[in-house]
């Protein structure tokens, strides 16, 4: 498919996806740039990697596409600098996970560039970050956004598209907007959420902590997250997130109002609203 | 350690309580009350249930403990029944989930029987109710709260106390409004939540659904609990439930506050609040 592909940062998903660009023969070479001696030392032996590199002119020299699997808060940096020395042709993507603010910063840099930028986020991970946690499988069946603009030509839109589901993921286009209301309700919110229960739950007698049942468990896992990683997220997505939160908190006052007037078919059918979502929730890994 | 315990109710609960109590050998005889013929047939064929009955007075004639396991909705109306009835010296106990409405309709309702009320409220279940999912191991190492009151004798307390622990569970005891308020923060408070995201959710276009990951889907999964079920404890507990929601309300807050003023180090700290709870959470079944 790509004559040679360039990985930018083989943490979790960048190491997961050269592992998977290898299984699945999508390219004749695959680089890869690291920031850290020592990562581009592993990188050195595994059998996916044919090229390391410190610097991103070289890692990125002769590659017909560029993946940026960088944390968020580096990719507009390093996009602006792939923008400077990519090849004519080049398609580059990213894989972070807020698209308005990275596409809004690579449409700046890449009006000048040779190079073709087609955000994506491909909805894999894990709590385990880190190479040593990667695995070629990571994005089977699960989703991935490519987002749309007005200066990218169908054939960048479709040739990234084809590469995610090449990967075994599942496509949906949208413009970077429509991603980030997406992505506030439907991970940064539940994070939020996950979290002030926690902040709160923290402020209460450390007794209470052995009273907790798998419910409780559940519904907060996810607070156990990287804050620097979500701080990020959070930030790069504040407007979305604002807003999903004060839907939140209108919806919490519904059941507020119920509760103050003990309107009993009020609660219930608010209740039910919320199940009605759940039960439909398709759940590929659910029992 | 009982001549005779009487189950009031044999549905998940009552059924799994009746199974290891006999498993434990903890009662020469096991009576059960059931209000449909068909459930009274089922316990006919069980081999712990020794006699089922239609009548709460010949349910409860000659036995030293009870143990009421109907809906919350029907405990107050059965344990006012047992008050009338019950022999000098039987202790009654009940599995509900609320203990402050349950304890002083009780109080009242037992000051002029010859019977002890004291309030339970094991904390184990299961999305799956009914007798056909009844396990004896259902209560093995799970929590379970025995109210004290000013009315209560240590030796009754005691009593409730050691039969959940021969039972399987570990025991603590609050006030009923102590246990309001910790199940309030722990359980009902996290219910609200997933359900308020569900709810908020199936206002949003359905195409969503397929782009949720595997976090949603572990925040979300107690919204699909029973409507009916949650809407009576929110209802026994609004006061408890209402000063959590109204804290839980104001710690996301200080994250709209920092998010407004892109204040990162407390966007940050708040998440690290967070996730430090959710790390010393003890997790007898989490990964």
């Amino acid at each position: 498919m790509f004559n040679q592909i360039t990985i930018i940062g083989p943490g979790l998903l960048g190491t997961s996806l050269g592992m998977a660009i290898k299984a699945k023969d999508l390219a004749k070479k695959i680089n890869v740039w690291a920031r850290r001696p020592e990562v581009r030392e592993a990188c050195r032996r595994t059998d996916w990697c044919d090229a390391d590199h410190s610097e991103i002119p070289e890692a990125v020299k002769g590659s017909d596409f560029v993946v940026v699997c960088t944390p968020v808060r580096h990719i507009k940096a390093v996009l602006a600098k792939i923008a400077k020395v990519a090849s004519s042709g080049c398609v580059v993507t990213d894989v972070g996970s807020v698209k308005g603010a990275i596409c809004q910063a690579a449409d700046k840099v890449f009006t000048a560039s040779k190079a073709t930028f087609v955000g994506s986020h491909p909805m894999a991970g894990s709590e385990k970050a880190g190479m040593e946690n990667a695995s070629p499988g990571l994005f089977d069946e699960r989703p991935c956004f490519v987002t749309s603009g007005k200066d990218i030509s169908v054939e960048s839109l479709e040739l990234v598209s084809n590469f995610w589901q090449a990967i075994g993921m599942s496509v949906t286009i949208t413009t970077p907007n429509e991603h980030d209301e997406i992505v506030a309700h439907l991970s940064h919110l539940p994070h939020a959420l996950a979290s002030g229960l926690c902040h709160l739950l923290g402020k209460k007698s450390p007794t209470w902590g052995k009273l907790a049942g798998q419910g409780l468990r559940d519904t907060t896992r996810i607070a156990s997250g990287n804050p620097q990683l979500w701080e990020e997220i959070f930030l790069l997505n504040r407007e979305s997130l604002l807003l999903a939160l004060q839907s939140f908190e209108e919806t919490c006052g519904l059941l507020r109002e119920a509760l103050h007037t003990k309107n009993d078919s009020e609660i219930r059918s608010w209740l039910n609203a919320g199940k009605e979502y759940r039960d439909e929730l398709k759940r590929p890994k659910d029992t």
